[in-house]
């Protein structure tokens, strides 16, 4: 089994990644990004290293004897003028900071591209995950009313136009209405603005209305960056009054597949993967 | 001069259009829709009203003479079964909700056409307020960079991509990167929200980068719900990091001009019109 270098932003989904090679007995070394990687990632065999430490992370990389290499997590965009590059990131900088500018997307295809031109495999974080994707249909106990299902494919629909724009991944809908478009702020502080509207707006624990939907951008390198969703959504989309959470069959990660169902069938949230 | 029906949700708008019409000797009268009109309303000949009163509404119009309104303000969508719909409301309500599932575009057209088939003139806020939109170019001292205004423009063009889709009318983008856009929290929480994101995703007072920029959704009755501008947009702005704020030339009223001036030139922000 080839040796997986994991280049670890923030987030539950690094830590997950590497728990399964772990379980499956595949070697990780784990790139720990400076200021996001996830502390639990430090007993694995692997470095800490500043967005900007190109050279820094190729050489651990080979040193460590890699052959693929899996990007996962959350990264804020730096400000590039107060990154640190080393030599190998001075000269590329220019390049990566060019395709910045015309969104998340182009960023990170560049960033891939300096990695294949080393000869690494990328790997998926969801291919590691062993599949472990929204499946079509109902998840857990409960399913979606037809009104219910009406809020969820304007919640996609408007996720995936919003995709289109580089915009974000995820979106809120409750009787036809669009309460919210994440954005930088990401699903969870996107779901507490929900949970702060107005009560007239949206459902409650009593009367549960309106979806969380989330898709994958269009132009988006689901290598990287697929949708996630974990316990933690369901329990702030419970909070937001929402009556469920659902997405595109096999592009949302599911982390931590069985906290999932837990949850919302505790809560009485549906979780619905929409075929396309 | 025609008797003015001012029908006033919240906010600073119906404020501005009622002193207008004091202003120039126009007889207005004003419901003040309950929970939303500004207490400030209560100086003028009107009644309260709730938002299903709409037999109410009518013959509170018919009767102080009013031959034309205009409806002015923010008004969070009713939880419809809990309104109170008199006998005139009730025969109307059930077309209402229906157009309501469409979004918010629908259930205000439909809304104006029942006070339409009245027989009252429509005027739209922005008519009232004499012209007082925004200009095309620079308002105050300050001028974007060509960096801001490409921004600006794409803030400008997300809103409007998020207008067609009738989600809202706002989005702030800095660095080419979209940091948030607007829905059914309004402008003011998503620039507190940018407020929050990470220092480096964003401008700061010493270093201003990004812009907000306002554009009506397409698909919009300009009567009734132009965007607007105050001295307030420009602080929060501001307080954001934000370089400056923008919209469509002629498509966003300023309430108090002078003020916003004020605010922008003290605080080195531009205020900008694009035009289309």
């Amino acid at each position: 089994m080839s040796k997986l270098g994991l280049i670890a932003g923030g987030g539950a989904l690094p830590v997950s990644v590497a728990g399964r090679c772990e379980a499956e007995g595949r070697p990780v070394f784990v790139i720990r990004l400076a200021g996001f990687a996830d502390p639990h990632l430090a007993r694995y065999p692997g470095v800490d290293a500043g967005m900007a430490e190109i050279g820094r992370v190729l050489s651990a990389l080979k040193k460590a004897g890699c052959d693929a290499v899996c990007f996962a997590g959350t990264v804020n965009r730096p400000d590039f003028k107060s990154l640190k590059p080393d030599f190998k990131g001075m000269t590329l900088l220019p390049g990566i900071i060019a395709e910045a500018a015309k969104g998340d997307d182009a960023l990170l295809r560049k960033i891939l591209s300096v990695f294949e031109a080393e000869g690494y495999v990328i790997e998926g974080a969801d291919d590691i995950l062993g599949g472990e994707t929204l499946p079509a249909g109902a998840l857990g106990a409960f399913s979606p009313t037809p009104a219910q299902i009406a809020d969820l494919k304007k919640a996609l629909h408007v996720a995936e136009k919003a995709g289109e724009l580089d915009i974000g991944q995820g979106a809120v809908v409750c009787d036809g209405l669009v309460l919210a478009v994440e954005a930088q702020e990401g699903t969870d502080a996107m779901l507490a603005r929900v949970a702060g509207l107005p009560a007239d707006l949206r459902g409650s624990a009593a009367d549960r209305k309106g979806a969380l939907g989330k898709a994958p951008k269009p132009i988006q390198d689901l290598r990287v960056d697929m949708p996630v969703m974990g316990a933690r959504t369901i329990e702030l989309a419970a909070a937001a009054g929402l009556a469920g959470v659902g997405g595109v069959a096999g592009k949302l990660i599911l982390i931590d597949h069985p906290a999932i169902v837990e949850a919302a069938d505790r809560l009485g949230l549906f979780v619905w993967g929409e075929t396309r």
